[in-house]
């Protein structure tokens, strides 16, 4: 007898796909990772250096660069891997056009291995391509979950966390929608420390300097610009928060994370791929949450909705 | 150079104080702990069985059984000590009388070695024992804490993950005022998954089974004396709650958890012991969160502060 | 889909099972821990004592009473549970026989299950018993492994790495044979930061007091005592040294340990029970290592192996 | 009373700087980290992308950019700052005058600050630099260290646990003298499970393929180029060691780790910065080990040091 390892497959050895697996590592989360790259050699490269560093881990873990037969017994594959978007269209669909062929060559590998576990999709627009990762596997859309907007929620709480010099997970706040502009903050239902959200802000309107709501979730759009502007990538954040959505999983959490989801007859919203408060353990997304937003907020995140399911008209 | 290393005393090496001091081993949380008990080979013997232990640790940590001149440069000194309660009263002052003595005399031994760092208290009744401690010591009201509705809170929430197969840690609620049977929820603000409670009670009605708030309420009440009488103590629930307040202490956390801390004209309660949510960071209660609770809310912690505050009429 | 969790089982729920579960706990090794004991009421309580503590800790793990069905799909099952010795009898078989029964029982019982996981044995005499289990199991001698001298191991590191004031966890020296009196370490291979132990001992003659060789491993012989006679039982560091073994398997990750084997033809030893390094992966005992002893230290193996069969013949 | 907080301030937030900045947050090992570097506004960005990280990692932390005046009361001050090295010289001194300006830039710019902690060398050629930010910052050796051989060390390690299918912490050898070329191994003491490496090569001739001490060496220093050549940076393997040593010193671990330190005296060597064993505590390089090398390695570790010294001469 052998029982079956834990394995993670990561698509995708640029800055996101190692950080995660870096993470990973550091959090000591599963028995077995590899590293899957058009670039075999950077992938082989990413593994080497990671191997050396688990010799200073409070566990030992296997990594290596691998094939997509890996997949076979994977429990779960993370999809960073993208294409460079072409600079020369302004149509959203023929700006995509090679992002969705590489989805549809890495889920067709993938599939052919024999995969049978959760995929979790980071390559942006993370809320089509998550979609599109789930028509193409034909695996139950439980088993394909985005990101989405666990970042951007991680944000939000960073912001709100320094403005009162609090830790940041003791904020507990939902973003829900597409991870882009059209996103929404599940503000009514948001809390600090027990306290509505918005009564910490007016009893705190001294603290809480000039920001607004608006100003917040203006703030946390442009993070990753801000980001960006300054180092060329972002890895961090969307690593750390991708790990948790590995952890939940794994580890069989029964953790509330914003992924994105296939929303079916919720809020108001069908069959659209975006982020909502989502109950995750070893079988993916077991669950969603319908938070009772007030009748603005659920028409924000209906409009949310149509901005992405506008897009899948464009894709027939 | 060599810069001050974190320190932790631990008065009473019961299944508590043991407990406590193997929590804080597992998690890695200080450098130094010491064991004070007026058994000191009891202390010995427990510091001696921890060192093993953490030979398989992923960090090396001292502990070692010691005397009250070791809080001189302590940060934290957290008391588990009591004394037995004498069986032939009714009357709550003479009860109390025997451990009220134990308290004073600890904490008289723990000052004079010069300590300026934060008690955290958790011998029972945790509120009144605070209270006295803060008494007691002379220390400002930030620099010494009760154990409180930590643990409480976290029996309503694993109540409730129990009954939606969810992590507890992604329930969100609070349990206030006294460690014991005045204590309140502070329901109409509590969440899971970002949705209120109350939603998430009557939207889940199917699986709810019978429980109502009041159930619930009592089931945690009750939680306590359903391990005691089935194992004799309870030790690892609190031990993992006090470990958490000391994480958030030493680590800086600013994170907040409903301790017992002196509360001055907040909520309508003046300079009495009991627990709200606090921020705690290395100074201790940095700061109390005042949730804006329903009028009926607001009465039943009132009323559980004056259960409270009655007993200083006593013992004045 | 929904891959398989791990799952980890304690036959005992006293003072050993219950800290190796809660070290398990503080770890986050394992999806799911059950505890069984023939008090149910006692195993139930502890469980509950510790659902609590599980809200504080990193990860989310589902522990509970339970009976031995639940082996059926356990990856561990850790037995710790014993038979209170019969003190009127000086014959080492007539003493032992409860513990036979208790074994015998309760291998049994999880055989029936249809247990094909891997068996952590912890009950004293540990090498005895883990030779039973095997036996009654009719499992594989890989899948079946005693607690042995990881514990008396680390004891020899914490007693060295006092005496020089270091990190017990770069003292790398191992005890061998029995665990009891009959145990011996491996000396002539033994360093500390890659310096032969017995340079070590000369270079700091000063510093290492009276202890000789001797006297360090009669220390560490008589450690349990020493923590037995003053708390009136051992538990934190055979319950983190179970722990180190838990983890080793569970987790795949090929670590050396000494621990209880059964070594064939390694040694000039033939089919005994007793501790020697093993590598311990997710298939169990993967392989033992043969230290190429000095003479004399091979002869006090020998005898130690000696001590331990004559008692399987006893047993027929 | 507010006790001080751990503190480490990390110069060069390029990868190296960023991703052990990373590791630090991923292992809860301070309360403070702060990136300085002369791109502040990459500094800037790369503690944003990790604030957010925080939001799911299991202890708060607090990091930022900042500037030299945050030395001050830093516990620890990395430094991975360096310059690009001139093309067009075969002089060694020519060579690395840019980056002998820049060290003396920063060690000036910490200095002044007041600071009076530990600094952690990780620039190379690193025991060179390590001996300048000695000379430079007047600080007593023990409180300047070098990353030194703690990579390389870990390195063999991996090398060897591949080949035998185990975990590299169970391989315990350490690697000696400059961290480049000269480097040289303590083979005469190396262990795996408690024998000697040497009986394990000759034992497991069928596994160990082709290797020979001399081609595992030669990977070894060749695993860094391995991995330059196929990502264009190495930097986890790095990050993973420095934070060894960051954790060792912080948490008063008193671990033995082969980093650069001044040698005075030991091994034949006088006042000479290379990798030697040494236990690390919250002092610095509280004390180094000398192992008794066998006549041919210890040749083998004073070329090495003459390979170094030999440059002091050149910088007077």
């Amino acid at each position: 007898m052998k029982f079956k390892n834990s394995k993670v497959v990561i698509v995708g050895a640029g800055n996101v796909g190692s950080t995660t697996a870096y993470s990973i590592i550091n959090q000591g989360l599963c028995e077995e990772i590899v590293l899957i790259d058009v670039n075999k050699e950077k992938a082989y490269g990413e593994a080497l250096d990671m191997q050396h560093a688990i010799h200073f881990m409070n566990r030992n873990i296997t990594i290596h660069a691998g094939d997509y037969e890996e997949c076979k017994d994977a429990d779960i594959v993370i999809i960073t891997a993208s294409a460079p978007m072409p600079k020369d269209s302004n149509n959203r669909l023929e700006m995509l056009k090679p992002s969705i062929q590489i989805m549809k060559s890495i889920v067709s590998s993938v599939m052919v291995s024999g995969f049978s576990g959760i995929f979790i999709v980071v390559s942006n627009p993370v809320d089509i391509m998550t979609y599109l990762v789930w028509k193409f596997s034909g695996l139950p859309a439980k088993q394909v979950i985005g990101s989405g907007t666990a970042l951007d929620t991680a944000r939000l709480c960073c912001s709100l966390a320094s403005m009162y010099d609090l830790d940041s997970k003791s904020v507990h706040t939902f973003i829900l929608g597409e991870h882009g502009d059209s996103e929404m903050v599940a503000w009514s239902s948001s809390t600090i420390g027990g306290k509505s959200l918005t009564d910490v802000m007016s009893d705190n309107a001294d603290r809480t300097k000039n920001e607004t709501k608006e100003t917040l979730l203006e703030q946390t759009k442009a993070a990753g610009w801000e980001i960006f502007s300054r180092k060329g990538n972002t890895c961090y954040g969307i690593a750390a928060s991708t790990t948790a959505i590995v952890k939940s999983i794994l580890f069989n959490e029964n953790r509330i994370l914003p992924v994105s989801v296939l929303v079916e007859g919720l809020y108001g919203i069908d069959r659209v791929y975006l982020s909502v408060p989502t109950i995750l353990n070893s079988s993916g997304a077991k669950e969603t949450v319908e938070i009772r937003l007030l009748p603005e907020e659920k028409e924000e995140l209906i409009q949310s909705a149509k901005v992405l399911s506008s897009f899948y008209e464009e894709l027939k």
